[in-house]
């Protein structure tokens, strides 16, 4: 299928500015984030084998992981809409032999595989509870930020049960919730073993984190150096340039 | 009692460079760390009321707190060697009418107190487990240095009991026992509410983790800026220099 036939009204073609990458978005329904990006970066994953993630969206962190790794990925999502758009992106960058994108919901896809079999998971989830926000915002983006289709112990528990022992689990959150994720990581066997905290310029307080996690893994952690988006000039610091716009790394690396 | 005087063999007065601060120290027994005199900033403290020091060692922190608050500190250290000669540092600084130093042990004076009296509690423990370091090492150093009297959640269990509600207990600790810490406290309903990583330089995983708990707060978690030592010409930062070496502001505020 050519790019432009496989837009629908109101979506545009955004160039992933890596790997000559491309992933449909829309104002109305989606556009990926930040947090994404430096999430597929981050994440502990194999070279080869099975990858899966979690609150996929249109499909950023699995297009962004093919960058890293020959695994299969499986991506699920539980909006029809943003499935659709994923699936057509993947379909765009002719990924379709790696990328398998399934609408479904994190809490009973487990029972629907039956046992843990994914070598890695990554999961950029709701980060709201479902009380907090703005009751006007539209269905897809309510769905994206709060926590309305599972709460955070539903959706480690899910990552738990659907990763294979040693395996990882890498997750960004807000680091207001961080004791909050720590707890349900640890009720449900999966032991923070690399945590990196994004802070938006070196004075300020972290609002990213990006929290690596081994099932069943001894309980010993290392705080990775803080990753600071903007220098003092107000532009984006050369780590981040990397990160978005590619490196001459032959074999990109975690962040 | 004059400065010489209150001076045993192998023991040295170093200045504290603040406040006109002096503190005897003993390469043989104990020299206070950087991590101490960043808890002793860190320390979310009242202007007055009363606050408790465990593991105080020779007194670093109580004498620190001083130069920013009112309140009364009791100290406590296990080591007699070590309690006597904080409290010659207290004497020498006159200040015994704030700071009352008490040889004892944590894990029994809770029951000795009876109920919890402290605004706020700061400690700086052992860091590494009984079995781990060097056993040649003498005495004074690996009471300093492992868990020989009292482990991880003997120390917050200590710390939880001795507070009142809503009251702060800091910590200065290794990052890489950051889950292990975090668990302890929130088994003992002391519940994280600010964090602050310390790194050698800015590409360094962090060494140090500064941790700051309310009793019965609510769980939501600020993660400050980090904290980097070093500059790349190898120098301390400038907020280093301002911890170290005192600062001009009138109310010296927190790290």
């Amino acid at each position: 299928m050519t790019k432009e036939l496989a837009l629908q009204p109101n979506e545009r073609l955004d160039d992933l500015l890596t790997h000559q990458l491309h992933i449909i978005q829309s104002r109305e329904v989606f556009s990926f984030s930040m947090d994404a990006v430096l999430l597929a970066r981050f994440a502990g994953i194999p070279p080869k084998g099975r990858i899966l993630d979690l609150c996929t969206g249109n499909g950023v962190i699995p297009l962004l992981l093919t960058t890293r790794t020959k695994a299969t990925i499986d991506a699920v999502e539980i909006q029809p809409r943003l499935a659709d758009m994923a699936r057509r992106s993947v379909a765009i960058n002719e990924l379709e032999h790696q990328i398998r994108i399934i609408e479904g919901d994190l809490r009973t896809f487990p029972a629907d595989q039956g046992y843990p079999i994914y070598d890695a998971i990554t999961i950029n989830p709701p980060y709201l509870p479902p009380q907090a926000g703005d009751q006007n915002e539209n269905q897809h983006y309510a769905f994206a930020r709060h926590e309305l289709n599972g709460n955070l112990d539903e959706i480690v528990a899910a990552c738990s049960k659907l990763v294979r022992n040693g395996g990882r689990v890498s997750m960004v959150h807000r680091p207001s919730r961080l004791i909050e994720i720590i707890d349900a990581m640890r009720k449900y066997k999966l032991e923070p073993k690399r945590i990196r905290f994004v802070h938006p310029h070196a004075g300020a307080e972290a609002n990213i984190v990006l929290i690596e996690a081994a099932k069943d893994g001894k309980p010993e952690v290392r705080l990775l150096p803080p990753l600071i988006v903007y220098n003092e000039e107000r532009q984006y610091n050369e780590e981040l340039m990397q990160i978005y716009y590619g490196d001459k790394r032959p074999h990109p690396g975690e962040v």
